[in-house]
């Protein structure tokens, strides 16, 4: 054991007489928290959390003292799914927040038609070709929405963006256009707090904190791998109600990003999502696929499955996801097209079934990595989900098929 | 089994041509939720739901079709902890939201000053006397912000409202003043959704739904028992946080809603709450009482422990809790003064122990009213938490007695 340093002997020393101490304001920074740390009985984690300890961050048990968000350019791939050949607008409009990354954009390789990109970007177009060459035979499909993550398997970057291409940048309250790159990596670089709700949402975020009654034990959170943004206009709904509520617009703008409890199962949207790809690739994978998936969003479950299996991984390895801000504007170009996929939307019956899989799932604690809570994963989908319907197998067979394919092309970084 | 209803063969007719059917919109609200219903395959709950099957409200598939949430002035109670004499400010700020409802007043028994109390309410005051007559002979201490659960015991109201008395009406941010009684209502008596994380926060809020992938089966909801509302100006912290952060006020107000998800943990707060009081009364005690608690909100952890004592039994007799709006202004009369109370606030270690105990803690499929559980999870906290603080054993002791008072004196209705 060492002998205590002048400094912890000198917090000792005013944490006894701490209620004399009319300003701690002039302290710097890491002071205070030092003293509030030797204060601070840390108690063992709750029973409930996961087989693994969290990683642990080095920030304060006074949430936002000591955070910073500073974006590095070489550490982000925006990936962009072309579903529709002109880009322009998309493209215009992200420019201001797009401009200094790098921008994988990857071309659904059912559409024949050429892109149309502005140029000034640094960007480079992965089309069927592309796909082809990497996969070989593969018994993954990368067709419509599916076709972005074939962008996460190519990159080299630590974290991935994803913005559906009907998405355009929203305004908030006070009419500021946002920045859904910059409040993405904030959420990612800010601890997530998974193991107790705090009544105040993001307690890293400026101007909040933890609330009283939330242990101290726990405030320094854990990492935060995955981002759900949500969308403003369109909203995310499926078929059935998309027809119902053809007329209705999401209006709502909540100022909020939270973290997903632990155990809590969520349904994440492709349509604006960031995820920590260095870690969570190997999850990121398009397993689950309708029989008769369409080209618009309410055909698909491809994101729902993925972001199920995710927060799966997470919680049994300790790490965290949210939800909330950013938002982006989502056009309403295809609202009414929805009463086609009505009638065949095997959707509904779907999920019935994957719900109750994966909020009884527990992954042992020998699946120890990523790649481990996956393949382990995708055998208990075989096992448990296969019988009741083919795309449960074909969703296994995806999950082992993208193990392999992230062990060869994936497992890169910068 | 009885013979199809024309209605039901009408409906089975027209699911099969739905893709042909180019607009439902003529058609009565009741009408569509049933197609819907006959074209939803139900599944069984999933595993990981409460003992006992959650007590279905008849809410339609498609949320917000059939909400409604008038309020009846007979059902409710305004319960008010007065820990200061004056409430003239008070009063007449929320007169036009309390005028029409009757208004329960529990004095802080250790106040001796005389209320000032406005006229114009339908307002009964109880006082020292009035509690000493009830209880006799009580372990339950009643004094500083415990006094309000004498106002539950003697309420006679299937609901109760209690808003702390230095908390003035919020203003929205179309600056409009928000009407707490009706919010809290609102959340009462539209269905909470434990099961799965809506990313849209409320589905049975104006203009919202269920988005994508959330499964049909569970979009009834189940009844919601507990509403947690917020504080803009001065937040809800602890007494390190309030002195670190004495200049730091909350002026986020987050336009939502939210069911706190199964299983998970929250620190509901007592100044600016609402439940049924029919069915939780004898789970909304003041049971922990820290050794050297004061008159100040971070003085105290009963409302915290009260509130994860009603998350534990909602959980298990299949109820919700939501938290978020309304929001209340919250004065800052007393900042700068958690000073005295930092060194010795034992708020701190306490909830190292109370947390993990909470969140490992089942309560057993015998326990199937509120007072069974209530019972139970007091004979646990003695077992288990009793040895480490003598605080528990007092709450163990504490709600022994509640559930006995309320059989006696709270379980009566209008």
């Amino acid at each position: 054991m060492r002998p205590p340093s002048l400094l912890s002997l000198t917090l000792d020393s005013a944490l006894l007489r701490i209620a004399h101490i009319a300003d701690l304001s002039h302290l710097p920074d890491h002071l205070v928290i030092d003293l509030f740390r030797v204060g601070t009985p840390r108690g063992p984690l709750p029973l409930s959390t996961p087989a693994r300890p969290p990683r642990q961050i080095s920030f304060g048990v006074i949430a936002s003292l000591e955070m910073s968000s500073g974006i590095q350019d070489s550490e982000v791939d925006i990936v962009i799914a072309a579903l529709q050949p002109n880009l322009n607008t998309f493209f215009e409009a992200w420019r201001p927040f797009f401009s200094r990354f790098h921008i994988i954009v990857v071309k659904d390789p059912d559409m024949t038609e050429d892109l149309k990109i502005p140029t000034g970007f640094d960007l480079k177009v992965y089309t069927k070709a592309d796909i082809d060459g990497v996969l070989g035979a593969s018994s993954i499909n990368f067709s419509g929405h599916s076709c972005r993550y074939f962008g996460y398997l190519v990159s080299r970057k630590k974290y991935v963006i994803s913005i559906d291409d009907n998405c355009l940048p929203a305004k908030d309250t006070a009419g500021s256009t946002v920045d859904a790159v910059a409040q993405h990596m904030t959420n990612l670089k800010t601890p997530a707090t998974p193991f107790f709700f705090n009544t105040l949402y993001d307690p890293y975020r400026k101007g909040a904190d933890f609330v009283r009654g939330y242990p101290f034990s726990l405030r320094e959170g854990v990492e935060c791998m995955l981002s759900c943004g949500l969308w403003l206009h369109n909203a995310d709904y499926d078929p059935m109600t998309h027809v119902v509520k053809r007329n209705q617009r999401n209006t709502t703008y909540v100022d909020a990003v939270m973290t997903v409890p632990l155990g809590a199962m969520m349904p994440v949207s492709g349509i604006n999502v960031a995820f920590n790809r260095e870690v969570l690739g190997p999850v990121m994978f398009p397993g689950l696929r309708l029989r008769n998936e369409g080209k618009h969003r309410w055909d698909t479950l491809e994101d729902i499955w993925n972001g199920l299996c995710a927060k799966v991984v997470c919680d049994s390895l300790g790490y965290g996801m949210k939800t909330g801000l950013p938002y982006v504007m989502r056009s309403d170009a295809e609202a009414g097209k929805a009463l086609e996929s009505l009638k065949e939307w095997e959707g509904v019956k779907v999920m019935d079934d994957v719900l109750p899989f994966f909020q009884s799932l527990k992954l042992s604690r020998t699946a120890v990595t990523v790649e481990d809570c996956v393949k382990e994963l995708a055998s208990i989908v075989r096992e448990k989900l296969g019988p009741k319907n083919a795309v449960f197998t074909k969703a296994a067979d995806a999950m082992v098929e993208w193990n392999n394919l992230w062990k060869s092309h994936g497992a890169h970084h910068a």
